[in-house]
């Protein structure tokens, strides 16, 4: 019987599973070629519609995100400028999964050896769509994870997390991943436990393992002894999660009584559908850049203010704050953001939104027009100096001086920053003008820090524990309160138990956090004694 | 008569230059083919061997960097896998200078697609090459620059830069170009008037132009009044540079009398040689990049050894501060740093070589037992949190016993730190246990600001004056006055006359700035009232 084996990793979605270890990198277990041309033609032909077939089945039951990654790889299967080398392969006597393997690797590889970021990251998709091809030509004998398996690779794709089932438990353990890849949110949203950045050496990797993603690790062949405190920890976590589950519906209180206020952070307005909005006190953070990076180009105001709209509607009175455009940094969108040596250092966020005003004013008319819809709140992410500010609000005013003229219902909202570039945070005062502040303690970090937050060899240094990020956060509540300016906080550090007594010595009392974590946030609000 | 033409840029060495455009793209004007292979054969290697000649003939009058610019250059002319291309296309019966071309194409092309920076910025060496050849082949017949004349350009390369005569005036006025290239730096060094990022749009750009690099801009078709006011600036900036050459020799007091240190910074040990080491305080930052990034593999002990004791030799009693290897962020080292989507957050500095002790090692062997040779400081770039200092200390005590071991002189020098990291200077009572503190003001000001100091699109938020970074600084120079750490900056800002009274009322009185500047500096603080 093998050592018990601790490998160490960081955690991603906390939560704890057990279970048998299952490859993420095992596909196509078992096709056996015919020798004949038109039959492997027509197997892979039923191979493409049975991988499209499943992929509109996935799209039935996602959303927003999900959907559209979803989309996409469907689009790419019905274009024959990516199966029409395998077919050819295939004509000149290929076997059809080899064919098919062949022909996509290439592709694979032209995206992979692109100059962009943007197309190299799409090599995934093409990897993603290769191996559903290959699964469905093995008839996936041999390749379904058992229920309740640790998934076990470098990466996970998006769509094989959207067709496993989390309903029997199970997990996630990659060697590379990152907390903030998709994958990562959406495990966060339905709490399937996932360790990213696992350091796994050379060792051979099956059997039963225990996954601890509330500190990040995992234990292979683990003897009795460690069976049975890690099932102690797994059910301690489990009570603390249903004693959060009594705290959903009610109001945030401390130990003391002092009210919190807790908002929602949604990046796609059918986010809102599954919350019940008396469960939260607004949204504080609405990202709109799942308007942007569509094959169909950019939004148009209608669809723009649909979004918005229908955020506001369902939210009532309480506030939403939206954030105009956050392109660029690690969210490049095609024919708006440039290709950059350090995108998280460039031109990104306002500063994009200023050097396209085109782009920009289509943004501001649709929120002035979804301002009557409810108690619209508007905010610019990644401002620097004061003068960026000032040039957006000219936008708004001629903007809506404009709407005025044509007679069109509007309505100007409060103008807000996000408080993420260090200077702003340093120097508070220089905003004196902005009708509120909103924390992104995730950008803030990584400036402070001077760590990437996607880089997993720096990680360690990427923590808004740090001291120095707290006291910048406490400064800026200090300034907030003793100038009468709202200050709360949207970055992922606010629904996280383990930081929330930090935030709230510091001086916050407005947290927004994912809908995933109110009931958790909320249970933690409570053991603080502020 | 065209009517004048303004042009704005980003100033990247200060002064002023009066004189006719020259275009950096035109190359190979009068080449006539003869039409007999082994004629062209002759021709391209009679072509190929004067470019080797004149890239030995500027190795001679070159030191450091540039040298190795050249050398390498030399190294790509005699390889074959290079010049084969063309000579096969001549033997098929193109003439010299277009096999030349499209053989070098082709190369450039492939070191432009490579996924990698540091080939990428490669491909300017290959252009460099390549039209190196093309202008021996046309006998640089209507290639080479009237003298006094304005370079104008996408960009240079740094041979072009060393080869032009300066010694009757011109500059350099260029599209594109980071006031942080090689050529920036050079241009510094022999003051040589430099603006990049000009924004010329589609103007036609040719005749008279004043250049006006103290301010950062470019007037075409200058009018009688512009060139009068033109000639008026210029004399004044000569006029203060001559002034200024007055404070050289003496100690740099401000007008109340107030003693300022002001050091050198270096970033090769011949640096120093042309300096007169009565003029400064001693050597404020000598960077050790040189020693890494060759073909030969990483720097031995020896070498560096050698390279330390040359520096503290020439400083005599006078402080030697050696930064150890500030690999990684816009300097990547082959086989050393790491591919990453944000270098500048990432895996560089002290992060590099605590991952790599095994290199570390080397580097800290060599400065101990430099140390013996004089006034030496060793400090560490790109500290975050104090366990980096801490662990950075127990390396130097570690291998300072195995040199008392063995018997071989050495030396423990004070240790102290960049303040570059945002963390450092907003907590700086984190980091009370060292030496001694040196601010990086271009590392610092594009963390706080969020705006990498080599993009040119986020150039006007990277300024060391706004109210935030000034605030940083003075805090850390308030802090140690208070607990007797001596603080020191070292980043470009102190060598800049209009920044320097801000870096003295922020409390600094001590700067080390490049030798080029060191009577500026000095003049420019002695009109400071601190």
């Amino acid at each position: 019987m093998p050592a018990p084996l601790r490998l160490k990793g960081i955690p991603a979605s906390a939560g704890y599973a057990e279970g048998p270890l299952h490859s993420l990198e095992q596909v196509c277990a078992g096709y056996s070629p015919s020798g004949l041309p038109d039959l492997e033609k027509a197997t892979l032909e039923a191979a493409v519609g049975a991988a499209i077939e499943s992929l509109a089945a996935l799209i039935e039951t996602s959303e927003g995100d999900a959907a559209e990654i979803l989309e996409f790889q469907i689009a790419m299967l019905e274009d024959d400028a990516l199966t029409g080398p395998a077919f050819a392969a295939i004509a000149q006597g290929s076997a059809a999964d080899e064919a098919w393997q062949q022909a996509l690797n290439v592709e694979i590889s032209g995206y992979e050896n692109s100059d962009q970021d943007y197309f190299r990251a799409r090599a995934a998709d093409i990897r993603d769509i290769r191996d559903r091809v290959l699964r469905a030509l093995s008839l996936e004998s041999g390749f379904t994870a058992p229920v309740g398996a640790i998934l076990y690779g470098d990466d996970i794709a998006p769509t094989r997390f959207l067709e496993t089932d989390w309903s029997k438990g199970g997990g996630i353990a990659l060697r590379r991943g990152s907390t903030a890849s998709h994958v990562a949110m959406l495990a966060r949203a339905r709490g399937v436990p996932m360790v990213v950045g696992l350091c796994s050496g050379d060792a051979a990797i099956t059997g039963l393992a225990l996954l601890d993603a509330e500190h990040g690790g995992i234990v292979l062949a683990p003897s009795a002894v460690e069976i049975e405190e890690f099932r102690k920890f797994s059910s301690s976590f489990a009570a603390r999660q249903d004693k959060a589950r009594a705290y959903l519906a009610g109001p945030a209180l401390t130990k003391l009584g002092t009210p919190v206020r807790v908002q929602i952070n949604i990046a796609d307005p059918s986010d809102v559908d599954a919350v019940d909005v008396a469960n939260c006190d607004g949204v504080g953070l609405m990202r709109t850049e799942f308007l942007f990076g569509h094959a169909s180009g950019l939004p148009d105001e209608e669809t723009q203010y649909r979004a918005y709209a229908h955020v506001l509607e369902w939210a009532g009175e309480k506030p939403v704050t939206i954030r105009t455009v956050d392109a660029g940094g690690d969210k490049p969108v095609p024919g708006f953001t440039v290709e950059e040596s350090n995108p998280f250092l460039g031109l990104r966020g306002i500063r994009l939104s200023l050097a396209h005003p085109e782009i920009f004013r289509v943004q501001i008319r649709a929120l002035l027009r979804a301002g009557v819809h409810g108690n619209l709140k508007v905010m610019f992410p990644m401002i620097a100096v004061p003068e960026e500010y000032e040039r957006a609000c000219v936008l708004f005013a001629e903007e809506r001086a404009k709407l005025e003229a044509v007679g069109l219902p509007h309505k100007l909202p409060p103008l807000g920053i996000m408080v993420e570039v260090p200077s702003v945070a340093i120097a508070p005062e220089a905003f004196a003008d902005v009708a509120f502040f909103s924390i992104g303690s995730n950008d803030l970090t990584q400036y402070v820090m001077a760590a990437a937050r996607d880089n997993g060899a720096v990680a360690a240094l990427n923590a808004v524990r740090n001291p120095a990020v707290l006291r910048l956060i406490s400064q800026v509540a200090a300034y907030g309160a003793a100038n009468g300016i709202l200050v709360s906080l949207c970055g992922d550090a606010g629904g996280d138990p383990a930081t929330i007594p930090a935030l709230l010595e510091a001086g916050l009392r407005d947290l927004s956090v994912v809908p995933a974590q109110l009931a958790m946030a909320k249970a933690a609000i409570a053991e603080v004694s502020v």
